[in-house]
């Protein structure tokens, strides 16, 4: 029995979403920028689908622009914030923390800026306390202040108070870009109640191919194009991924963030931990209840390493993760895992295991039995 | 009957193309840079694309990083340059031309860097002494150097001399970047034998859908992301496409630029001007013979304009363009033909056309009577 258990790194594509997609790959094909009436019509369509993916975040359809990756709306939103100051020869001031995505995280390290970190406590949640310290600290002198900060962490589930964040930065007259990849189509988000002026999305965590993503931009926030063109109202250039663009907006119809759905996955999230809990030994890593409602991190006892039981579980079909996707090839420990306090071995006994919706209490019964099995093979 | 003439706004996308990519969007979907077999499987189909893609264009494997668009490559080339300049403190020289796509236009205006146009004579050729002079006489003082020209004009179909071109600008030690989005596909391109340093491509112009397009980068050249990550060899975030990476690894491998299909190519786009020319009294733009086997750029007597054309075509269902689909929306007469010397009124009175494989004489015929037709509508 297969058990797909990496929906974090990505998900199965929907059936519906590649069946929204498909006249886009046969007869639809024309240049949407294109003037004559086939072409005109796809344009029509790209129009609906950004106002649908607005109206699911309470933003309007002319602030969603459809990138080809949560990647590429992280950067943009960053690189466009810096250059488009750096053009005016002003070096602006970033704030991000120490546990955010790679493409977060590298970029902020080469941006022309004064980049600050603020760290996260044992439970993966940013210090408020650090972060407001920290802006009543630095000498902003109205210069240019962007902070990013994900919603909720790709490795450990733990989801930050967005809301609090915001208001903290808005007093300093910040502006807030929210890594929401992990999070969209889990928990809701609303960017008006939580106080966001950009966030990023990226679509394969949600049941479209890879390729695909958005980067919400508040109307009224000025950022350089990270591509550069007509298109998108001339803020990202490209022509449009039409099949792509049209199975974001079918996947965004599908997702279900209803208060039932979150219920319902997180009593099997639970019932999961409390099996690798009690049957395996395993601890706990990120915040609860703070956390995604589909994400388990959890660090074995004894010399079990997440490497040797990623392998073992493989040949069982069974799919799980040693960290995030992202850094998988690396042999360096995650530095997610030691920002929250866990040593070089103990980060290097972790797996992550995240659901779908589609999992069920067998499945899990099941999973468990086979990392039982799979232990005790690595043991011997 | 229709008749598609506008094959460099898009193409339509190739049955073969659409059914390579179909696996990956279905069972395939495993993230490429998860551990487990079934992920390593796609990792490799990725790294093969890649390959044969490299082969194509005389490069390796690992010289290809796939990107979402041409554009996308267009701005990595000129804005990685740059920003990796700009975080050693140094102000890099751009040099390009005045009939480069907008995606490099729009860049290079925005780059914190000391940018020169050279000029195009009447027929779109860069005025390969202008820039020798300009190099000559231009205070490098040992400044990093990036030039970048389009190998052919999307929407006159000039095709520069890049081999003559390298030779000026390596001569003064400059990197060169081609933007070879239009001629890929319709004429070879060796980036060797052309002295090339990057090179982008589109997927949308050779049979792949919209969101594929790969930037080829020469082992040694340094440049910064523009959308990190860990990703191809760390250097272009984001989770591989790989859909729609198969699939321009497919149109490659459909690619046909022998001398007979190029000559057949040139001998229907010859007599479909030849037809334009005596029937029409059009007049045409670009260089001859040094043009794209499939590009027509004429402009009409009287007062005909590209647009009424467009649209009266469009009621016969007949697709044309006015200038290039990217700008195709603005009231602006095209800078390309402005830059060749034509009036802004006669600008208005162009159109484009660009032709696929399958395009017969008696398409061509048919077309040629609708357009006679059309324009007595319109002068009516």
């Amino acid at each position: 029995m297969a058990v797909y258990l990496d929906n974090a790194a990505t998900t199965k594509i929907k059936k519906e979403v590649v069946e929204s997609m498909l006249p886009y790959l046969t007869g639809q094909y024309y240049n949407p920028s294109s003037l004559y009436s086939s072409a005109a019509k796809i344009k029509e369509d790209i129009e609906r689908a950004r106002e649908i993916v607005g109206n699911f975040i309470n933003a309007t359809g002319d602030e969603i622009y459809f990138t080809s990756s949560g990647s590429e709306s992280n950067c943009w939103a960053i690189s466009g914030f810096c250059h488009y100051w750096n053009a005016l020869k002003v070096r602006p001031v970033i704030i991000t923390s120490t546990i955010e995505h790679k493409s977060v995280l590298e970029c902020v390290r080469d941006m022309v800026a004064d980049v600050y970190y603020v760290d996260v406590n044992k439970n993966g949640l940013i210090k408020l306390e650090i972060l407001s310290k920290l802006l009543n600290n630095i000498s902003l002198w109205g210069l240019p202040l962007l902070c990013s900060f994900q919603l909720a962490n790709n490795e450990i589930g733990s989801v930050q108070d967005i809301q609090k964040i915001s208001t903290i930065i808005r007093q300093h007259g910040g502006l807030l870009h929210v890594d929401g990849v992990q999070a969209f189509g889990q928990i809701p988000i609303d960017v008006d109640e939580m106080g966001v002026d950009m966030l990023s999305v990226s679509g394969h965590k949600v049941g479209c191919p890879k390729g695909i993503g958005f980067l919400y931009i508040r109307n009224g926030t000025t950022i350089s194009p990270l591509i550069y063109g007509s298109q998108m109202d001339g803020k990202r250039g490209g022509t449009e991924n039409a099949p792509y663009i049209m199975g974001m907006a079918k996947a965004v119809e599908l997702c279900d963030v209803s208060e039932n759905k979150i219920r319902e996955m997180q009593s099997k999230r639970d019932y999961f931990i409390g099996c690798l809990e009690m049957e395996c030994g395993c601890k706990l890593n990120g915040h609860y209840p703070h956390r995604l409602p589909n994400n388990i991190s959890v660090t074995f006892p004894q010399n079990i390493t997440g490497e040797a039981l990623l392998y073992t579980l493989d040949m069982s079909d069974i799919q799980i993760s040693t960290g995030s996707a992202c850094n998988s090839k690396s042999i360096e420990p995650s530095y997610v895992l030691k920002a929250i306090g866990l040593t070089d071995e103990e980060a290097m006994r972790t797996i992550r295991i995240s659901l779908s919706d589609d999992i069920t209490y067998s499945d899990i019964d099941y999973v468990v039995e086979e990392i039982d099995k799979a232990i005790k093979l690595i043991e011997t």
